[in-house]
């Protein structure tokens, strides 16, 4: 039986009860997405009493199913001030759905400064009082709470930044060696997650339930076709387990869409000291404790993941993904992965997204407070994050608003969401999902950056962008990694298939469609109250009026094409 | 014959024409918005090369009609992302005027960094360098021009505030004494002349033009008519002249309405310190410089401006206005008219609004980055704003951003724009009026504290701000002040006939309410383009939620019965 475990932080009243009906066939973004329709006036203050968080897994979650236990949280943004949904991988998720809670909510609002854990078990949730971890990093905070709770507990913990309401603030979760490495990074989720004084939410690993499947054979041999499918892919099945997403920075720069030095060039004169290439090398040269390969969730078959070790062996970061190199690296002109792991390292541990910090920091230089390439100087702008100072909670408050402040030229955001590491102009696909996504210029909507496209051209990406955010939204409800997209994203009739031996039923192969359709429409209508409208669905102006080197493009999607992408049917 | 002046930044071109047929029987406010309406993105970059400054005398301008010379200036507002019109007295209004222009139009964007002075006589405008003046504060620049135009013309400047686009800089205009007494404080129109390389407009004085009047005679007995009844109100012809709007602190405390301490309370323990009656003994007491009353504009027959002296009688600041008072006063804790003077001077010089700085300041105190009525502390703050420094720009980036970064439970703000001083639990017409109007929370737009109206009781604001708004922006569109209002607001007929003896026609009694429906239709208009949605009519939530001393109250007109405010018909 499937349960909703419920937290009232005003009261610190728990329950865990019956799934409403309403919510019973949704997952992961879907059901956050739903929860939040019926239940969060969305034009609450998203960091005040009536926002919820929500951590759902798919619905495929705790299955046998392949790179299925992604772990979503969500509620109203503090950045974008619309619907946020942000996914991990991490053990989270799988110890969710083995615990069968579909979703736990957590509402209210504690006295100030009060923090507490969230322990939830095969017992029911408990509140606990966590003023040791007052302040404390997330990576001391997961120790502590690993000897305090054993490490095969999931964990979704907080930093100093989500503590302090800063508006960047992100939530860790915990990697099956129990490492604090995988990042709900995007739309400042951990500062409600802090505003609810909750530091972290531990779940307890449990033998005792199995997942229960309406025909346990044909789940087991849809997963064997789907798993000698991601075996013959050459991404899923070859580069992404060598290089990982820093395979990225190449092609980026290739296609002149790398943010180099706060979006004035799309390609890094260092990108091959930051490529994947490079980090594949150096890993393997430094040994130690470095891994090119490393799987970030039970069930993972992909590995795209690292551990990144500094000269000596030992890990400096873990893992570094294509998007903090670009903007934490490129994008600030700093071009030496030591560096950057070196950043990462401290954005991790305070708890603040890496690419809203990227992207402030090179706005910062760009308006001249530091120089690009200056890492040291990055770094000081980084702990004053971590303190929480005036000037900290302005940079963590992340580019929209770091940018208007400083009266910046060039501030890449969009519904005061900072870009992810793509230029507009040479990545016109990715250029529109950050137009038109529901969460703003945040790419695991669905970028389209590995596919053939033409970039250097306006045509067709509107279509093609639509595509792929309903299949990645879909993905977000199953609980699935888009790593294995290209493995089964042409294979909706094996998704479906999976849903109905896991639940039963005969759902059509339009089922994942369907779920990434409803999905985007829900979202769009909590926007549409939260006071979103096509003028929200728009690029800041310079990406239309200042060209970009080495292509010298512009962004030329037209506006009225962009506004037709959620014209389903 | 009545003439545009249109100035380009991007190539100093600029050019005097005849007016568009479809902008001739527009002025102030309401052609604000027509300019706006057709000729601006709503979307665009308020900052940014597509944004226009359109500056704007009355319909009413230069006639002899009392106190009808006010200057209408305005644009997309960078604090609001809205239509912004902030209308002031002084003389350029009349100036204009008398040059037969309707309207001067300043749009482009010129190299960063270039300062210039548009000067405008008789002979056509000029486009004149003005590096001299980089960074000059507001008093010293005044005199400056004044030495070099004559003290006799009109002027319009910014200060460092506006120069280095700190978002909540204001416009300063000079009065007839020449000083640079008067704001266009609200909205941040200011950062968007600073942001057009302007620092001041210069509109030479000129006996060449006479206004022509259709019906000179039936004008001016019209005038006679309205003087009577100006002379005959016991607010206008009486208590204004004595206490200008500080007699409001005492009005406001009573009600409870007077924002104390960043909203926690709606009375002050020293409102008799910082009070209009207060304020009246000290410069009776003080002698020298100081003055009880004083006309801020050609024409005014009211006189409700001061001149706030020192204790040796030299001029601490002119004027001191119950706005600022309150906000830099009481919502800082700050009981001492002298400090308040001092405060008021400063942001006066840097160019940035009173009422945005000290809604600011009120909740740096509230975060306890000071002492609630550490005057000096507050000195230091704007200080930071005058020198542009990080957190300067950040505290003159005004409330809702300022607020928004510390993670401050009490913001007061709606679209943008921070609150003037009222509490709207106790002054609920206000409140109605912050919530609804297309300016954002900015009491000029009608805020009905000097009715009989129950504030108290949550029942009728929305009908009586309606009737406020309306006759508020139609005021705004003729030049008049609306310190006559309570003269000539109930005798429509007398405004309608001022306009067909000016121009001609036969305007109806309804010309009045029509001219201020059509105008607040436009600028809801140019917000919905914007994004603005009824979302964005709405109260912070903290005024529904948090009781205010000492009746204890909360908002509470219903979100339906504000959405029917614009229901006009």
């Amino acid at each position: 039986m499937k349960k909703i475990a419920r937290v009232d932080m005003s009261t610190l009243d728990v329950s865990t009860g019956q799934v409403p009906e309403d919510y019973a066939m949704y997952g992961g973004r879907g059901l956050i997405a739903r929860i939040l329709l019926n239940e969060v006036e969305p034009t609450c203050d998203p960091l005040g009493r009536k926002n919820k968080v929500v951590i759902s897994p798919g619905l495929l979650g705790g299955t046998s199913a392949p790179n299925a236990n992604r772990i979503s949280i969500g509620g109203k943004s503090p950045l974008t001030h619309g619907i946020k949904e942000s996914n991990a991988g991490g053990t989270i998720g799988a110890r969710l759905s083995r615990l069968g809670i579909k979703a736990v909510i957590i509402e209210g609002k504690p006295e100030p400064y009060s923090l507490h854990i969230l322990k939830i078990g095969a017992d029911g949730c408990e509140v606990l009082p966590a003023y040791e971890y007052k302040g404390v990093g997330i990576y001391q905070s997961a120790s502590m709470l690993q000897r305090e709770y054993g490490t095969r507990a999931g964990i979704a913990l907080i930093g100093p930044a989500g503590e302090a309401g800063i508006l960047s603030a992100c939530i860790a979760v915990t990697d099956p060696e129990g490492n604090p490495s995988r990042y709900c990074g995007r739309g400042g989720i951990g500062a409600v997650l802090g505003s609810k004084g909750i530091k972290a939410v531990v779940v307890e690993d449990t033998k005792r339930s199995r997942i229960a499947y309406s025909d346990r054979e044909s789940f087991r041999s849809t997963v064997m076709t789907i798993m000698s499918h991601i075996s013959e892919t050459p991404d899923a099945g070859g580069f992404y387990p060598k290089y990982g997403t820093p395979f990225m920075i190449n092609l980026m720069n290739d296609k002149g869409a790398l943010p180099t030095r706060n979006f004035t060039s799309g390609r890094f004169e260092k990108a091959d000291e930051i490529s994947g290439e490079r980090m594949y090398e150096i890993i393997e040269d430094r040994k130690g404790e470095g891994k090119h390969t490393h799987s970030c969730m039970p069930g993972c078959v992909v590995g795209c993941s690292n551990v990144y070790p500094d000269a000596d062996g030992h890990v400096l970061v873990s893992p570094l993904e294509y998007e903090t190199i670009g903007m934490l690296g490129s994008n600030c002109g700093i071009g030496d992965l030591d560096d950057i792991a070196r950043l990462n390292y401290l954005c991790n541990d305070y708890g603040v997204d890496t690419i809203e910090t990227g992207g402030a920091v090179g706005i910062a230089m760009d308006c001249g407070l530091a120089d690009f390439g200056d890492a040291k100087e990055a770094e000081n702008m980084i702990h004053e994050i971590g303190k929480a100072s005036v000037h900290g909670r302005l940079l963590g408050s992340g580019v929209a608003i770091f940018g208007r402040v400083l009266g910046a030229k060039r501030v890449a955001a969009v519904k005061g969401q900072g870009f992810s590491a793509y230029d507009p102009r040479a990545a016109r696909t990715c250029g529109v999902l950050f137009s038109t996504s529901p969460m703003g210029a945040d790419h695991t909507g669905g970028h389209g950056m590995r596919s053939t496209m033409d970039q250097l051209r306006p045509e067709g990406h509107v279509e093609y962008s639509r595509k792929l955010q309903i299949i990645t939204s879909a993905f977000d409800c199953l609980g699935l990694c888009l790593m294995i997209a290209s493995a089964v994203g042409g294979r909706p009739d094996l998704i479906s298939r999976l849903i109905n031996f896991r639940y039963g039923g005969n759902r059509e192969d339009d089922f994942v469609e369907n779920t990434g359709k409803e999905t985007l429409s829900m979202e769009r209508r909590f926007n549409r109250g939260a006071g979103f409208t096509k003028a929200d669905d728009r690029l800041p102006d310079f990406f239309k009026e200042e060209r970009v080197p080495p292509h010298n493009l512009l962004f030329d999607v037209s506006d009225e094409e962009i506004d037709t992408l959620f014209e389903f049917g």
